[in-house]
């Protein structure tokens, strides 16, 4: 590509060299002129073309990587990425679908598993019920514009899921909560635990990243208003692919 | 180690045979029988020593690993660790030395740099200041019994930090946020973002972990009363000793 012909850049501007950099290159990675793994130039092809100090475009470059739009790859050179889904799941019970949608990126989910198990002995003290008691479990795929973000296994006691076993989860407006509400056993809080790990081979394999690249575990335990266990899932995230965001107020 | 002698299991008893193992070696690992890092007997081993299958011991292993209290090592096996230190920064505005205090954990804090500098354009946006504009930048390690958590850069715009470069932030009972309720300009709210990612050879030589480890990084926006940004700051937390718990209610 020619550089001096994307980048119009003005040195008698009050806005910092770097920074006009880095919005052009924003603006041309939302139009697509970047595409989404396509290779940047280097540093020096950017100092030459645009006569600007190689500190300029390495403060640009890492402005970029800072706020997720390329990654830097060492002795590969840079690469531009689709920014990190902004995620609340953190702050807010929302859905899956929900989140996506306010996000203005299209959720689709891919059913794996739906099925009715025994509860082993590590999953009975997870639901707090008793072994060998049923358990639907639901083992999904979800992804946002077509790129898998998680894999989640959910499971939920038996009674509290008559009708789960027939719904369709790949509906896009397909939510697990909105069932036990119209099943007049709506959640009343979740509690969850984050986990940062190094991806095992099988996890990987599913999440399509290497293996030991940097995921979320996150486990849910979900309360009905009589403060019973009505469901349990972990979900695994793709850390390349998701931050999550919350604001906390002084008590 | 005679694992007879350590590990009585009943095989009448109703309580799962793995269950069983599994509360006697946390029992051994919180005496100090087995000590941290010290290397367990094999699956093989236990299955001849206390006649049992091959599934209960890897089901209690399984479990011991999912609670944090072992870590198996692909061809090397199987290790104690010290459990997770099980946080609450995405629910609470505690302090570190707080926070750890709470968990029955002795806080203390290495102060690395402690100094005035200069915005870069970076920092300027983070903080939403002009470029050039002096600001605090504190720069600490913090350990939970002597044992490395988390690497924190934090920056404090000069005007907001009169007292604080003098401040002696090692003390056991230090807090950012009480000095800034003390000078009258309490912290009303923060915003966090949360990402998991693996460590690059720097971060990992400080938090002494692998290279490519995954570790969190945690910024934090710290808002006062008037909705102007007091401190910013990067926290970036070992993944291997540290996960987060949060409820969240349904509105």
């Amino acid at each position: 590509m020619n550089i001096q012909h994307y980048y119009t850049i003005n040195k008698q501007s009050p806005v910092p060299l770097y920074f006009q950099i880095k919005e052009t290159m924003i603006a041309l990675i939302k139009n697509n002129t970047y595409k989404i793994s396509e290779k940047l130039p280097t540093e020096l092809e950017f100092c030459e073309a645009l006569d600007i100090s190689r500190p300029t475009i390495r403060q640009a470059f890492q402005a970029l990587e800072k706020e997720g739009y390329i990654e830097r790859k060492k002795a590969k050179g840079t690469f531009v990425t689709s920014p990190k889904v902004d995620g609340f799941f953190f702050q807010k019970l929302n859905s899956f679908n929900e989140e996506m949608r306010q996000l203005h990126l299209t959720p689709s989910t891919k059913v794996l598993k739906q099925e009715i198990i025994e509860a082993d002995e590590v999953l009975a003290d997870s639901l707090q019920i008793k072994i060998h008691n049923k358990v639907l479990h639901l083992q999904r795929l979800r992804y946002a514009n077509e790129e898998i973000m998680v894999y989640v296994n959910t499971y939920v006691p038996i009674s509290y899921a008559p009708s789960l076993l027939e719904y369709d989860f790949s509906k896009t407006d397909a939510s697990l909560y909105e069932v036990f509400r119209i099943n007049n056993t709506p959640i009343a809080y979740v509690d969850r635990v984050v986990e940062a790990l190094n991806a095992p081979s099988h996890l990987a394999k599913l999440l399509e990243i290497k293996k030991n690249d940097a995921i979320y575990s996150i486990t849910t335990q979900a309360y009905n208003e009589q403060g019973i266990i009505q469901e349990y899932s972990i979900a695994h995230y793709r850390g390349d692919r998701n931050k999550f965001s919350l604001r906390l107020l002084q008590k």
